[in-house]
C-alpha cells in the first residue's frame, strides 16, 4: 500500500506564527499567560500549550493575568476593546491575512459600501469580520440565497472559503447591485492546499483527512473529498486510525488541515506505515 | 399563423432620446447640422434623417457645419476635444447610460485601478470607453482568455452586453485579482430585451429579428434566438420578408433591436398579416 501525502499539509504560515510566538512565551516561564478563546482550532495543540501554562480563558479581566494572546482568527472590535483596557500584556497573533481582511471590511463600510462576508456567520473569523464591518453588513455561506441588497455591495471573504464559492456569489451580486467592490482576502495556502487535495482524492482509493474537528479548512477538506467521491476519513489523531479502513487499499492520501501539526502527521503515517503502508514521493 | 411581439422591441430610452434630440433640430429647419459619426445603427433611421438634413460626417471641421450632434454610442476623448474646437453648435445626443460607464471607466482609471472594458474592442461604444480608461485598460469580449493582469481591477461593461458575460468575466477575475471593483453598466432595457426575447423564442416556430446589421443589440438577439435553437431570420426592413418562410408554421415571434423605428416593425407585422398572420395579445 502506497501513502502519498500533500505537501501543502499542516500548519500555514498563520498559524506557525502563532504557535512561535506562544511558545517563545511560554519558554520564558513567564506566568498567567492566557489566550483569548483557543489559539487555533487543535484541541491536541492546545493540549500541548496548556502543559506549557499556556490556556484558553474567556475572563479577560480575571486576576493573575500577565499576558493575552489574541488567537489567529482574531476577535471582535469590541472584545479587543475589552482586551486593550485589561492592563495586561497584548500579543497580537491574529493571523495577518485576517488582520488585513478586517482592515478591508472597515475601509468598504467606510466607503458606503453595504458590506457582505462570505463565510460561516459562526466562525471565530466571521464573527471578528462583522464586528468591522458596520450595521449593515451580511454573512451569506457558499449555498445562500441573496437577499435584497443596497446598490453598492463590498465583499470580503473569511481566509479559509473556496474560490468556487466567491464566483458564485459575485456572479449574483453582480446581477443585483449597480457597484460592486472584491477583496478577495482568501489566502493562498488554502486554496493550494484545497487544490492539491482535490487532485489527490481522485488518484487514491482512501483519503485520510487530519485535523481538528472544530477547524473549518480541515472539515472542508474532507467535505471536498468526499465529494470527489472518495472514501474519506477525518481523525484529530493516530489513535483513531482502524487497520480494517485499508483492507484491499492500494493508495491511501493524506492530508490536513492548516492548522494540524506536523508532529500529529507524521504519527499518522507512521502508524498507516505500521499498518503496511509504503511511504511514496510527495503528491 | 399567430403573430407574436416583444413588448421591448425597438428605441430603447437613450435612441428614443437621440432621435427626439434630432427630428426637434431638423424641425427648426437649420442648416448644417451634422452627427459625429451615425446617430444611431440603423440604416432606415440615417436615411430619413438625411432627407432632414441631418448627415453623418467624419469632416467635423469642415466648412458649413453650424452644429454637431454627438452619436448615442459616445466618441472617443480625442474627438469630443476636437469638436469642441469646432467652433459650432455642439448638441450631446450620447445615451446617458453610456455617458454613466465614461465616467465610471474615468474613475476606475483615476482611483488606480487596471481598467477592463468587457465588450466589442470594434464597437464605438467601446473605443469612447477607451480612451477614458486609461493606458492600462484592456477591452474583453465574452469568451477572451484572460491575459496577466494587475493587482487591482477595474470593470465596465459594454451597456448592450449580456449580464452573463459579465459573470463569466467577474469569476475569472476574482481568481487572479486581490481588489476587484465592478460597475456592472449593462442598461435595463438590454437586460430585459434580451429576456423578454429568450422567452419568446422557446415559444414560437420561427423568429424575425428586425433592426440594424450593424446594430450589436440587434444581432445579438439574432444570435440568441438561433441558439435556442429555432429557425431565425434577421432582417432590416419588411421587404426582406419571404411568405416561403412562414410554410406550416403555427407561431411567429418578432423582437427588434434598440435602434430600430417602430415604422420598420410596424411594416413587418403588417407584411406578415399579408403572408397569413394574425396577431395576438402582447408577448
Amino acid at each position: 500500500m502506497e501513502i502519498l501525502t500533500a505537501k501543502g499539509a499542516g500548519f500555514c504560515f498563520g498559524v506557525k506564527r502563532a504557535i512561535d510566538i506562544a511558545f517563545a512565551m511560554a519558554e520564558k516561564k513567564q506566568k498567567g499567560i492566557y489566550t483569548v478563546g483557543p489559539l487555533i482550532h487543535n484541541p491536541q495543540v492546545i493540549d500541548r500549550l496548556r502543559e506549557k501554562g499556556i490556556a484558553p480563558t474567556e475572563e479577560i479581566e480575571a486576576a493573575g493575568i500577565s499576558a493575552l494572546i489574541i488567537r489567529t482568527h482574531g476577535i471582535p472590535l469590541d472584545l479587543r476593546e475589552r482586551v486593550s483596557r485589561a492592563g495586561c500584556e497584548i500579543v497580537d497573533a491574529t493571523c495577518p491575512f485576517v488582520t488585513k481582511a478586517q482592515h478591508y471590511a472597515k475601509l468598504l463600510n467606510e466607503e458606503g459600501y453595504q458590506v457582505v462576508i462570505l463565510g460561516d456567520a459562526n466562525h471565530p473569523e466571521v464573527k471578528g469580520l462583522m464586528s468591522y464591518a458596520g450595521e449593515n453588513a451580511i454573512v451569506l455561506d457558499a449555498t445562500a440565497e441573496l437577499p435584497e441588497l443596497k446598490s453598492k455591495v463590498g465583499i470580503v471573504v473569511q481566509t479559509t472559503q473556496p474560490v468556487d464559492a466567491l464566483k458564485r456569489l459575485i456572479g449574483k451580486v453582480a446581477e443585483k447591485a449597480k457597484e460592486m467592490k472584491v477583496y478577495n482576502t482568501i489566502c493562498n495556502s488554502t486554496a493550494l492546499r484545497l487544490r492539491e487535495t482535490e487532485t489527490m482524492a481522485g488518484r487514491v482509493d482512501v483519503m485520510i483527512v487530519v485535523g481538528g474537528r472544530n477547524s473549518a479548512n480541515t472539515t472542508q477538506l474532507a467535505r471536498l473529498c468526499a465529494s470527489k467521491p472518495v472514501k474519506t476519513y477525518h481523525i484529530e489523531t493516530a489513535d483513531e486510525l482502524s487497520a480494517q479502513w485499508f483492507g484491499g487499499i492500494k493508495k491511501v492520501g493524506i492530508t490536513a488541515g492548516a492548522s494540524t501539526p506536523d508532529w500529529i502527521i507524521d504519527d499518522v503515517k507512521k502508524r498507516i506505515k505500521d499498518i503496511g503502508g509504503e511511504e511514496a514521493d510527495g503528491t
